[in-house]
């Protein structure tokens, strides 16, 4: 068994390594830049080794220096999070070259993944669908008419913003379309090369959680939906998808253990997969690591993949089969930004902060009281889950979580969130992953007038803190119910 | 469906119902007397009545005051929590009497249970196991020396701490006994009665979870082990039981369903049991409300128990069958007292707190942040709760957690629930009810030697902070690292 861990990353992802380390009772080392002195997670770990001063790649980023942090800290092995070195195959290889287990997958699988077309490529020989796309010139494009899924996506190859777009339904309107998407194409960006793929129009994003040990078990621990995100990043996450049912599951299912299969995969990873309207998924890629998302998973199946990744890694065999999901679980990631601005980061000093608890709540956090965003790195403050029975059990959790949510000096996006989770059409499993962008107006509406109802409470809330702060009017029995009664109301407006 | 609730209680089970009848858009009341002003369970109900200065009485006890608060409220039902009235047959009748929904049995059922000698003859009755008792001079008793079974205890029936008390194996040491042990009641107590009951002498709490609807419905959502107690108060539980095996769960679950299908139980309840070493056991009581206890039934079986509560009260069917476990969960109340001072309550201001949270961790409390525990009433802090794989995950879950919850300010049971958590006893279940007294000199010894380190490495945290303060140094990237190792060795004392 593994008894030393360095973890070559911080804040959030490093606490949850060290909290279910600890409970392995297997010693962690953290590593910390000058940002992250007095961060959270090198107080609650075994031992932590300063690597530097600012720069990732003087840092987080820096492959020799965490190997030997490891070597001189007697660490056996590297947990390396997500983000930074996780799906490096040349630092996956550092660490077996330097007698380290890299607790993930084989560098030969993180390399057949990383190069996202050879893995498309993979996907297509094995029969697993993929979106096919082709680039080339009109002439060769329309060549291979009768090979394409329709409808089709039309862009320019070198383009981007939409411009040269075009989205057509069948192969009669092919020619007409390419030879105007061509000469866009041209007159915008200097070159008539288009490319053509198939257009889904009301994409989910599906992933499968996928785990194996050495000796070739490979399981999948059910799907999670992705489809909301904001800045082509996920920022709400589900499990089960309210979108496939246990049929598609199976099948969605067996084609992701094919693939992570194909090429020996063990420790965990993701498959992901856009699923159309009618039920039709496609391959888009592997993450061969951890995923920010992955508590839904354990919340609807009981499974701490942090523990079987350590125990995988350490040789054992996996211990766990598929598990059928129960209940429902939904994340939410808690950013300092702006959604207002763009969703521009806004890290800094929180001076107040209080996590929700209760029934069915949990929080994952890089920080445990008032401390610094820091602006080097991403801005996220906390990953807040919640279960419930059902869908709306779990939404409902978390609207009331997110209520309870104390996160002052800087701002958030949790009036964002709450007005998704209180959006009709997220209730409905009404939305894709261009929600954000569909609804955008609608949510900045709804979270604006939030805000006001929310300034107006933190008002009142410090006018009655006032008038209890008097504290000998309170022992003294003088009713003040007046005032706290003027808060509420204020609070409710 | 019920639309508003009155919550007929205060602190951790208020803010816990609240949280439910929230996600299912009922409105909440709460009421609240002098201490109460500012408790965070007012902040968070939608509406708070004032119903009295101080004593118990004159507020949280006072049927006619809670039930116009009510009235006046246009509350359409009554949830009693535990405590108080929660066992109030009188008071479950004045809530129908005025045309409110108890949240609860039927007062028959509660009245039915509430009288214990009654409730063990029903349990006899039925054919359900019950401790045996006998109580008359020694003549009466030795008549009926076939009928008991053996070891058998004798005590005084007038007496107490253990004065006259003798435990016999067989019927043939019991004439002699019952001779001294009534000789000996006689010349302590002035009174030779002598009262006899099958002896334990391992005894183990379990009690079965019990739900029901007013159509005749009843399920029980399997057992939890109550067994550390002090003072007659349990202070860990867990469910499943590592002292039960499926084939005991399913005859004990029978016969719990049994004695609450006899008196038409509906809502939630538990039939408690004292099991002994070779799978025996009694019925001892029934609680006709949900217990303190109630989220490891949650974590394990993913129902939310309050829901259920609210719904059948509303004239729901029960939505849920039986569930079977699915992993393992441990509860510590976390109190306000002095575990080495005969844990007397040290009520007061906590004047700071931060609950612990991460993967697995529930936290049920009352407050919000630094906030009083009033010497008025049950000082419990919070309920924490964990979930793993297993009962050892749960158990390292549940130190970890522990390790990582901050209240100061008062003495608190943090580190006395630590020591019993890593007892080697308690880790391999070889602990009955009377662990807290059979263990108690080598508990107090861990304790003393923990808050000793706890000590230091407060001090040390407080030399860390004092350093890291000052700010500017960090901003300019000055070495601290050697302040912060020093904080680490002392800490790790």
């Amino acid at each position: 068994m593994i008894k030393k861990i360095l973890i070559a990353n911080r804040s959030e992802i490093a606490v949850r390594i060290i909290q279910t380390a600890r409970e392995m009772n297997v010693q962690t080392v953290t590593i910390y830049s000058a940002d992250d002195r007095a961060s959270y997670y090198n107080r609650i770990s075994d031992e932590s080794v300063f690597i530097g001063e600012g720069s990732l790649s003087d840092t987080y980023l820096n492959i020799d220096k965490i190997i030997k942090a490891a070597k001189d800290s007697g660490a056996d092995a590297i947990h390396p999070g997500y983000g930074f070195l996780a799906e490096n195959a040349d630092f996956a290889q550092a660490c077996i070259d330097n007698n380290l287990i890299f607790i993930g997958p084989a560098p030969q699988a993180i390399r057949a993944m990383g190069n996202k077309v050879n893995a498309r490529k993979l996907a297509e020989r094995l029969g697993v669908p993929v979106l096919k796309g082709t680039t080339g010139d009109v002439k060769s494009i329309l060549k291979e008419a009768d090979n394409f899924e329709y409808p089709l996506i039309i862009k320019a190859a070198a383009g981007g913003g939409g411009k040269g777009m075009r989205i057509i339904n069948s192969k009669n309107e092919l020619p007409e379309a390419l030879e105007a998407a061509g000469r866009e194409a041209k007159s915008y960006f200097g070159d008539g090369t288009v490319y053509v793929e198939k257009y889904i129009a009301k994409p989910k994003h599906i992933e499968f959680q996928i785990l194996g040990d050495m000796f070739g078990k490979l399981i999948h621990l059910n799907e999670r939906e992705c489809s909301i995100q904001r800045r082509y990043q996920k920022i709400i996450e589900e499990s089960p998808s309210p979108s496939i049912d246990p049929r598609l599951r199976e099948r969605m299912g067996k084609d992701a253990l094919k693939l992570a299969g194909e090429i020996n995969y063990y420790n965990a990873g993701t498959i992901e997969f856009l699923l159309d309207e009618n039920g039709n998924y496609y391959f888009l890629e592997m993450n061969t690591r951890i995923q920010v998302e992955h508590p839904v998973t354990e919340f609807v199946t009981g499974a701490d993949l942090i523990k079987h990744q350590i125990l995988v890694a350490s040789g054992e065999p996996l211990r766990i089969d598929f598990i059928e999901p129960k209940g429902h679980s939904i994340e939410c990631r808690i950013y300092a930004e702006n959604p207002l601005n763009n969703f521009s980061p806004s890290p800094g000093y929180i001076n107040f902060i209080k996590f929700p608890h209760g029934a069915g709540v949990r929080n994952d956090a890089g920080i445990f009281e008032a401390a610094e965003i820091h602006p080097r790195y991403d801005p996220m403050i906390s990953k807040l889950i919640t279960y419930g029975e059902n869908r709306n059990d779990a939404i409902n959790k978390m609207i009331y979580a997110l209520q309870n949510y104390a996160a002052h000096g800087i701002d958030t996006n949790i009036e964002y969130l709450l007005v998704i989770l209180e959006n009709n059409k997220f209730r409905k499993n009404e939305f894709y992953t261009d929600f954000c962008k569909t609804e955008e107006t609608n949510l900045k509406e709804h979270m604006n007038k939030k805000r006001r109802v929310i300034e107006a409470e933190m008002l009142a809330a410090i006018y009655a803190a006032n008038k209890l702060a008097a504290k000998d009017d309170v022992k003294n029995g003088k009713p003040i119910e007046n005032e706290y009664n003027v808060w509420k109301i204020i609070g409710s407006l």
